[in-house]
């Protein structure tokens, strides 16, 4: 019998393993289990302690699991898993296309209640630490702007968006704030500042046998939504070079609010993350929420819940009194 | 009859007036009245429609406000007001003598949780938004240090302390965030830094007729616990230049958190404030939670809070829905 905080993840990618490593940290927390969609046999986790089961078998470890951390995709995996496994689990995920967040929620929301669990998605930094400061900024200094920033870092939406272009064999596309903006929006300024100001895209792309260089760069540079609102580089490489220069996935960002409290004085609160690892620090941020769905789950809570939702002290490990004491 | 949240204050000197002026800019707030020790003839609200009355009959109002303001200061007002007056209203302060917070606590708990009422202590910037950067900071990467860096700023408690000095008339004194230490910080490298190499602080002080300068300036440096332990400069000046150049109330500070997740790769995450007015600036963080404290009053709940036990969700006028749909 164990006090720890009994813990499983669901889908084990970058996302996953970063969980793992994660939950070792965490002194009142113990890893139970991993699920995956996958062969059971063929997933390796960084403990080979570890129990590895089919994630269609989950049900029977219902009695097993405080708390179950979905490290799946937001397109395809989530979209069914997180309102599905939220009936008979608390849940905490990292749902994030933003667009969708509010039909996420309600139906998270819906399974959640039903089951009596407590369900807190959109986990991570953005969304998740990113909106906490966006909201913290709006709440505190009524007028003024909010600027978000992200990068420099590799974004795993733009790097698939490219790879999709024919003749691409593989890339990775960092995202890259632009500083001169950035110097900007520090200085109180409040600058109204276009997309194309805000950031630069930089691709590098390694072609396919035979592809017309100049037909793949034409195709990333004009492609909507995605590159043709933005000054974006592209810079051909051998697939070696990819493999070896490319490989981290760092990133980061700043949400910056800058106004003007009640007297006319000027006032700039920035936040702001510089991560050698997207997935590792991702993965940090859901487990301390994970700790935060347990407490509100044992205290009879049930439903789904954002980052907006959960009081900062129910993601230490620590007591309210020792926390007043040692970080208040 | 009105929706609004129906604000007081207790307390007009530099934070009850940033506050009023907070007040103004929140929408769904009406300020209905300031309450102060002196004679309320001799205050001058920034909106001359807003009632002044002495606190000694603060009693006769209960039934008209919501929450109460806290705009005392720690050392002498908020010791005793505190725990009196969350004895029959919802309360908000900045209480930030750290060390004494505990007990603190536990005075205003208890009176608060006799009336029924909610009381949240310790809030502005520090204690306060920096308090939750320390937690999340910790709470996310438990294998890390947190460094918190203040200023460049004017030190209210150091000023005092030099104008204690038999000779001195008047002075100014800025806590100066050393940049080199700052740097090393972000670095990742996650130094261990002397008292002595995170701030400079520096002095402006205007001598009485006939005072000896030089003694001045050892009593200054050599003085224990405010500056024997930091590298100080002194400056003398006229009292002209020291109104005419110190009279703005700047502020600021870093709360950096350095640490590796799980599988060691380097994290920084940094919550820095650059403020023109340090009161204007918790003036509008105690507005902000005193929606906080009127949304769990009318909850049911009671007792004292801090930063660490408020939602962020509770700080905005904003319903769940639309701070989902918009800022998550």
């Amino acid at each position: 019998m164990t006090d720890k905080i009994r813990i499983a993840i669901a889908g084990y990618g970058n996302l996953g393993r970063g969980t793992e490593a994660a939950i070792a940290q965490a002194t009142d927390m113990e890893l139970v289990g991993i699920f995956t969609r996958r062969d059971p046999g063929g997933v390796r986790p960084l403990d080979a302690g570890v129990p590895v089961h089919r994630l269609d078998d989950i049900e029977r470890h219902r009695q097993d699991i405080d708390v179950l951390i979905l490290c799946g995709g937001s397109k395809n995996d989530l979209p069914e898993q997180g309102p599905a496994l939220a009936a008979s689990f608390n849940t905490v995920d990292s749902y994030d296309t933003h667009a969708r967040i509010p039909e996420y929620f309600e139906a998270v929301d819906a399974a959640a209640r039903s089951g009596g669990n407590v369900a807190i998605i959109s986990v991570g930094w953005d969304p998740g630490l990113f909106s906490v400061n966006r909201l913290f900024g709006e709440a505190i200094l009524p007028q003024g702007d909010t600027y978000t920033f992200w990068g420099k870092g590799l974004s795993q939406g733009h790097s698939d968006a490219v790879r999709r272009i024919p003749g691409v064999r593989g890339a990775v596309q960092y995202t890259v704030p632009a500083s001169e903006a950035i110097d900007k929006v520090r200085s109180g300024t409040r600058p109204r500042l276009s997309t194309r100001e805000k950031h630069t895209r930089e691709c590098f792309v390694v072609l396919e046998e035979g592809a017309d260089a100049g037909q793949v760069r034409e195709a990333i540079i004009t492609m909507p939504d995605y590159f043709a609102d933005y000054d974006t580089t592209v810079t051909f490489i051998s697939e070696e070079t990819l493999r070896r220069d490319h490989a981290a996935m760092p990133h980061g960002g700043f949400v910056i609010r800058s106004g003007e409290s009640g007297a006319g004085d000027r006032q700039v609160v920035e936040y702001s993350l510089t991560l050698e690892s997207n997935p590792g620090f991702t993965s940090s941020v859901l487990v301390a929420y994970a700790r935060a769905a347990h407490r509100l789950g044992r205290a009879g809570e049930s439903g789904a819940r954002s980052v907006f939702d959960i009081a900062p002290g129910l993601l230490s490990p620590r007591s309210a009194a020792d926390l007043r004491r040692d970080l208040l």
